[in-house]
């Protein structure tokens, strides 16, 4: 494992890993494309999977769990969905091994399945065969239905975190009686989304539509939140999907209306990954290592003594523990690192590349002078602070960094936001500066897909809340009703 | 799905099926032998992992998470390992499906895996691989490790819960420096999964040793907590695996002790899974549905309003909403069931069904007397209760009926215990009672091998707290030096 972090200047894609390891988040698995998720990453992965999780509950949803299995024929029902996910998925086609008579272990092929089974790479087929049977009229809608669980995309080109063979996520279903009410749901849980990426992640998003094409395999419409990362690229940091009646219709999910009639119910989905955690390291980590925002951090604040003799050791770790209590008693995830068998020094770079927010070193002097050094992980800078009202002191400067590191992050995009005209400065802008393009865009999936070929930049998204601006597409000349955001995505 | 359940004398094992089902808390799925866990099934579930993750964390563990996916290779590297795992697995063995030329879904023969993958069954395999890239010195050791996840085991005879192809568990997994510390941890996670069943699910439980021939596959020895179900017959809740240095040995994780000396590391692994929540229903259900332990229930109180006119219904509402805002703030899960649409009586029922361990009714008269009418779930019994004082009346019942229920179990279990010498004796017991049966044992796989096969009873454990009593076998006659625990077990 390196100790090292490789610069962002000098490779970016090194500097992530080196983060991502350093921090010990996670490791690549002997499994090809799995991740092994470290303990401070899961601790990260639990903030982030209650703070969703109580959100979710807060709007109605109730957890459930369904089968990691999907038999193969029912992938195959809604033609889009088995068209998007057929491609790259884990067959389950035995039950057994068996020892050869060379002492080989081989699939037993008497075990051979009836039927393959398909290692989840999304719910919906299971869960509307579910929802057909347990829905017969208006009085079973909705149902309002999320599952925390792990899913298996077959990906070539693996990276930890971002994309995995294996992630954990959230994948909520929703079934409704009626059109308008599916949309609302959509439409919320994105509020949902945006609310936590913003608010707990401290990266801002922007909201809006996906095209055609980069739409769910088998969604009436995606909605998504982009966000953009340091290095000028944008991540889809998650998706509400309106299904329309396609799984109701699928697996004819049929509901009697209050006047009797039969209708196709109507769906959504949503779900967020630890995907996530990929953009919350390449939002606000630097050079040293990773940058937590403190709502989500594992530990907020750790506590080093430093002390040379003995004498000076009972004194220093009173006043330590003293504050350590003082901080917990106020809700602060404080830690106190006592450990004799490393030096302060090594303490602090630890702690700096593992991204804690809040840093207090307090040695005898301090403890004389009543006073502790205070560290910020995201500036790196210090002060020093009485201890009397430290406390307060230190939960108003958490909710500062977490204003900060969102501030900061939005400055940049800003910065890195560019409206254009020309594809020539289109194609200028992207290869030296990268960012979000503001562009016009005629509405044809072929001038998309010329511009994917041409540039490997994709449509983001059609942003919800965007002006409407008569142009022209900046490739074809075509009427345009407003501008779309282009970006090279992860 | 039936509305009535059957009563545990007529049919024990449909009774189990009808509690499950009209209490809402798992269905079959499409997929033979999975169970899709709905949401009050799952909310169960919840409870129970908060407390046992906040038990674990408080003995020094922290979660992390390891590939759902083992090479087939890993499961061969410990040979009890693969031959306990091996006849019950399911295998992946392509990465893509295609579609024939006669439109059939198939598996894309070139996407044929290089090596076949395992569904985990358990993850001891993947995670000592990975102990044994993290491991060097003694000064990385202990690792203390757990996971939460879904696993697979091919079971060809199925049961919501109790024996499914995919359940959800925690394993935890640990590495030391001796021996000694090994066989402490193990014993420690067998004391906190006694005192979660007992003090949380009220599940008063034996602690013992598997004989040899039940031990877990890999390990050196095999502790366990075993309770007795209202049928008399046994249910494993927990087991404990003293893994010695076989991973280590297996996957080839060394350290450097204190003496510079390269030792092969010590091992343990533990777990418990939804199976819990199929002994939490036979333990305490009735014949009238769920019965659920107060700790651990989602609904601890549900309050009925209950009025004729309209000119009752603000009066009652007004005090309903009263005392559930004042339970809430003392803590107690409590909801209010105002809905129209259904019935007091109806709502009586469906809330004995579902287990929800009191019942607040409500009326005009009620109203004017400051009094509610207090239902308990567990023995049916009704008082009428001034409002006054109804908070703390709440707790303080809530809490007499968690130990009321473990009472209720333990006296079952003493009255179910049976200390047979005779073989007879024995075959009747099983036969006519069920239950316990403290029986002597000559030590031999060949006796309890025949027992098995002659009685379906098994050694369910050798009890940790026992009396070294000098007898005989029943069955050779030969010598023994205490009694072990025999049952029929599910």
């Amino acid at each position: 494992m390196a100790d090292v972090i490789t610069p962002r200047s000098q490779d970016y894609s090194q500097w992530y890993l080196d983060v991502v390891r350093n921090a010990k988040l996670a490791d690549y698995s002997p499994v090809r494309g799995c991740m092994i998720i470290r303990p401070t990453g899961y601790a990260l992965w639990e903030n982030m999977r209650d703070v969703l999780d109580r959100m979710f509950k807060e709007t109605g949803h109730e957890n459930a769990y369904f089968p990691v299995f999907i038999p193969e024929s029912f992938l195959a029902r809604e033609a889009e969905h088995v068209e998007g996910f057929a491609k790259e998925c884990a067959i389950v086609t035995h039950s057994r091994l068996k020892v050869t008579d060379e002492g080989e272990l081989i699939p037993d092929p008497e075990s051979k399945l009836e039927e393959n089974l398909i290692v989840r790479p999304t719910s919906e087929t299971i869960i509307w065969d579910t929802y057909s049977k347990w829905v017969q009229s208006w009085r079973d809608l909705p149902i309002l239905m999320n599952q925390w669980a792990n899913v298996v995309r077959w990906e070539m080109r693996t990276r930890l975190f971002l994309r995995t063979m294996e992630f954990l996520w959230q994948e909520g279903h929703t079934a409704h009686a009626t059109q308008e009410e599916a949309v609302e749901e959509t439409v919320r849980m994105l509020g949902v989304y945006t609310k936590f990426a913003e608010e707990y992640m401290a990266v801002p998003v922007i909201q809006g539509v996906k095209t055609p094409s980069e739409r769910f395999a088998g969604a009436v419409e995606t909605y998504c939140i982009e966000a953009l990362m340091q290095d000028g690229k944008a991540l889809q940091a998650g998706t509400s999907h309106f299904l329309g009646q396609n799984f109701g219709k699928a697996f004819n999910c049929q509901f009697q209306n209050q006047n009797n009639e039969l209708e196709y119910v109507w769906g959504t989905s949503w779900g967020v990954s630890t995907r996530l955690i990929g953009a919350l390291i390449m939002v606000h980590s630097d050079d040293q290592g990773l940058v937590l925002p403190p709502r989500l951090a594992p530990t907020q604040l750790v506590i080093v003594p430093i002390y040379r003799k003995e004498e000076e050791k009972a004194t220093v770790l009173e006043a330590a523990e003293r504050i350590e209590r003082e901080l917990k008693t106020a809700g602060v995830r404080v830690k106190l690192d006592a450990r004799e068998s490393q030096r302060p020094g090594w303490k602090f770079n630890e702690y700096e590349v593992q991204g804690v927010p809040l840093r207090i070193a307090i040695g005898p002097r301090d403890v004389q002078n009543g006073e502790v050094e205070l560290a910020r992980r995201d500036t790196r800078s210090k002060e020093t602070v009485p201890q009397a009202g430290l406390t307060q002191h230190v939960t108003n400067l958490l909710e500062t960094i977490q204003q900060d590191l969102f501030n900061r992050a939005l400055a940049y995009r800003e910065a890195n936001t560019h409206r254009v005209d020309s594809y020539d400065e289109f194609k200028e802008i992207l290869d030296t500066k990268g960012g979000f393009i503001l562009a016009h865009w005629d509405g044809t999936a072929e001038t998309e897909a010329r511009i994917k070929d041409e540039t490997k930049a994709t449509i983001r998204c059609i942003p919800l809340e965007r002006e409407l601006e008569p142009g022209k597409d900046m490739v074809t000349g075509k009427p345009s009703a407003g501008r779309v955001i282009f970006a090279r995505a992860y």
